[in-house]
Order: C-alpha cells, then structure tokens, then sequence
C-alpha cells in the first residue's frame, strides 16, 4: 500500500479523535511529513483554528514522521511524545498545514541504529504549520520510541 | 449563570471540537479551574489518552483560569496561546483531568492591573494532569489578553 494512505489508515483507526479533527495526509517522503486539517470542525470564536487543533496535527507530523521512517526499516514500535516547546506566531484562519522536515538525516540515522540495538531511542523534530507564507507555528517535540 | 455552566457553555459553543473531545467544567473558582474529558473519543492504539487530546484539555484549562477572572472583573478581551512548554510523565489510561491552580495571586493581580491600564497583558499559568495520584502532565503557557 502506498505510504501516504497507509499513514492516514493508521492515523484514523488508531486515533479515532484524527477524523474528527479531519486530518488528512498530503504528503509521506521519507525526509517529509505533510499533513492538513480543514478549518471548520477546530474553528474558535475568533475564525481562526483553536491552538489545541493546531497543537494535535503537529505532535502528529512529527509522530507520522517516525511511523513512516519505521515502518521503511520493518521496525515496530511504540511512538511516545514525551516533551514538547510551541510557539504560537500568527493565527490561522484557513486550512492548517503542518509540515516535519528532517534537516539533519543524520539524526535519524542515528535513532534507527540505537533503536536497533538498544529497543529504544530518542528523536528530537520540528514540526512548523505555515499560512499565507507565514510561520504560524513552531513546535519542537522530543519523541521516544521503545518496544 | 453559575460560573461553571457559563464557563462550559462558552467552551462549547465557542470552540465547538470541545464537545467531540467530551470537555466539562469541574470547577470553576477565582483561583483554580478542572476540566474533564472521557478517555473514550481521546483514546489511541495503546488504550491511552492521545496527546494531543490531554494538550487541548490543559490549554483550555489556562484560558479557562484567565476567561473566569476576566468575567469577575468585568472585563473583556482576546484570550490567545503564545507559548506552552509541555512535559508527558506517565500515561493517562482513564479519565482527563486537568486543572489549573494559580499560586501566587499577585501574579493575577498584575495582570488585571496591567490590562486595565493598558488594554494588554500577559499571563503565565501552569496546568497539571494527575492520573492515578500522579503527575501525567504538566503544561506551562503563556497567555496574552489583548482588546
């Protein structure tokens, strides 16, 4: 099955909450992660998408992005945020986009190898959703992924 | 209109994925807010709460705190995110609960005085998630009310 709608499967069985949030994924490149949420069901009292909603597509990007890389080297395992750091830059008052670039594969070539070895490993993304070619948000999230 | 119903009511009908995520106002006092969720809409593949889900939870939970003291005084504004720092220490297998307690009142205090005068202020709270008599989750955020 291709990646992009084996990530979304997962994504909606696994954590149902996604479909309400209406998470879809655009894109699942080995070194990218995109995904999107339509405004409407996480819209607040100002029209712009509720942080918590933002927040969620986020963590998920990041998460999407170790699922899938995983998932390329037949590894199991269980994918847990254990630390995150946002800000919140501008307000987003259309579709929400959040991307997870890896900039330094190093990083995850590192990861990978520990995780062979050890059964467990660490991994440090940056997840940023962009509007009207603008930072919207930066979150920075510590992963941790064991067996 | 008790401060607990209004407080729901303004969740619900404000930011409407609240009712999807089963958000309720516990408690709703000048100086500690508790909201609930059920773990089932919020549930992932390991029968836990989603992260995401316990983020939404907290970050209400410090708008909540800052929605309440606004209406005590009388006063209105924008309640905006700008920056969370958010640690996950044990997974939550059961229902959410999160509540925001402010310690040091003159932090409150100052921040009424500073919007007052000048239509704009900033306000750190923390929120706590405790599951099973301990800490699941601790939220730090910082907030911004602005006219």
């Amino acid at each position: 099955m291709d990646a992009r709608i084996a990530l979304q499967n997962v994504l909606h069985t696994e954590i149902p909450i996604t479909r309400r949030i209406g998470i879809q994924v655009e894109h699942c490149e080995i070194n990218r992660i995109v995904l999107t949420a339509p405004l409407d069901p996480n819209i607040n009292h100002k029209c712009t998408a509720f942080g918590g909603s933002l927040y969620s597509v986020a963590v998920l990007a990041g998460w999407g992005y170790i699922y899938n890389n995983m998932s390329i080297h037949k590894l199991d395992g269980h994918i847990v945020i254990q630390h995150s750091d946002v800000n919140y830059k501008a307000p987003v008052d259309g579709q929400i986009r959040a991307e997870c670039k890896m900039e330094e594969p190093e990083n995850l070539y590192r990861f990978i190898k520990t995780y062979k070895r050890k059964g467990r490993a660490r991994l440090e993304l940056q997840v940023k959703i962009f509007f009207n070619n603008t930072e919207a948000m930066v979150f920075n999230g510590q992963y941790v992924v064991h067996q």
